[in-house]
Order: structure tokens, then C-alpha cells, then sequence
């Protein structure tokens, strides 16, 4: 399992053009075969920084995600959203180990 | 909900020993009442740096965590294996907005 981590900051005009934007990302995400989580949260001490929790079986599944109308989709759109360039950090697993508590 | 994400950096030496101190201390969080997950990973690129991700169904769970007796003993053991100061960001959450998918 590999998990992806995205922090964006969004300027402040377009937080709700991104909350609604990465909803209909994950509404799309979570019934990609690979993906297991696929969480958006918002900082709740700066609502201008977000975070994308996405959790994949494997690298393929990570990197077909990055191929799909979806993701290409919330790209275009969120590009000129954001106030500085988001940070991507692929992580493994330590815990939970046992498959099923994903 | 809430979801607490704590991202630490530790001393190169020390990654085993976090790694085995993170991982009892999930153990034990997992089973607090509140506890929604509480996941451990470490980055792909760089093995020194670590991801908690932390969610519990309120803001007094999340609380009562860090009072906890095996949450006490795993800072006290971790705290000098520590490069620098970990950084801990609370998030409400965006999606999934259904509890079952928690």
C-alpha cells in the first residue's frame, strides 16, 4: 500500500471553488479500482490549507490515478486556485498492517 | 471529527526504535473509545521522516489522547530521537462526510 500525502494552500477567494472541486475529485477517486481512502481535510486554524490523503494498493494503481478524467479534471480547475505550489509525499505503511483496517 | 496529522523527523539512528515505540502506541490508541484511526507511515524518499494521522470523533477524544498513558510514554521515549520539532496541524474534515466510511 502506498500512501500520498497533498498539503495545498488555496487562496482565499477560491476555498469554497475548492472544497467543492476536491469533493467531486474524491466522489470520483474512492471507485477507482486501486484506491482504498481517498480523505480532504481543511486545516481548521488556516482554512486556506488543505490536505488529500490517498491511499492506493500499489504504485500502478497510484500512478493510474494521475491518468484518470477526474484527476486531470480537478488539476485544470484547482491550478489557478492555488496560492503556492502543493507538496506531494509518497509514503509506506507502518501502521495499521493487517489490510483489512483499511 | 477531527483529524490531528503529526509529521516528525527522527534522528537517523533512531528510525527502528521509532518505528517499534509508533507502533505500540498505535496499538494502544486504536482501542481508545474515541479513536477513529490512527495510521503510521514513513516517507518513500526520506526514511527519517514519519506521518501520524490521527482521527477521532471529537475534539475531547482528541484531548484525552494526549493523557493517556501510553501516549505519555511514547513522547517521553521518542522525544530525543527527535531532529527537530514535530509539526502538528488539526483538520476537520471534507470528505468522506459519511461516518461509515471512517
Amino acid at each position: 500500500m502506498i500512501v500520498t500525502t497533498v498539503t495545498v494552500y488555496v487562496k482565499p477567494e477560491n476555498i469554497n471553488d475548492f472544497i467543492e472541486a476536491s469533493t467531486e475529485n474524491h466522489e470520483a477517486s474512492i471507485e477507482e479500482p486501486g484506491n482504498v481512502r481517498f480523505d480532504v481535510l481543511q486545516s481548521m486554524t488556516d482554512p486556506t490549507r488543505f490536505l488529500l490523503y490517498e491511499a492506493y494498493q500499489c504504485e500502478e494503481e497510484t500512478a493510474a490515478h494521475k491518468k484518470t478524467e477526474h484527476y486531470l479534471k480537478w488539476r485544470r480547475k484547482v491550478d489557478s486556485w492555488m496560492a503556492k505550489a502543493r507538496e506531494g509525499v509518497s509514503h509506506r505503511v507502518i501502521c495499521p498492517r493487517d489490510r483489512s483496517k483499511w
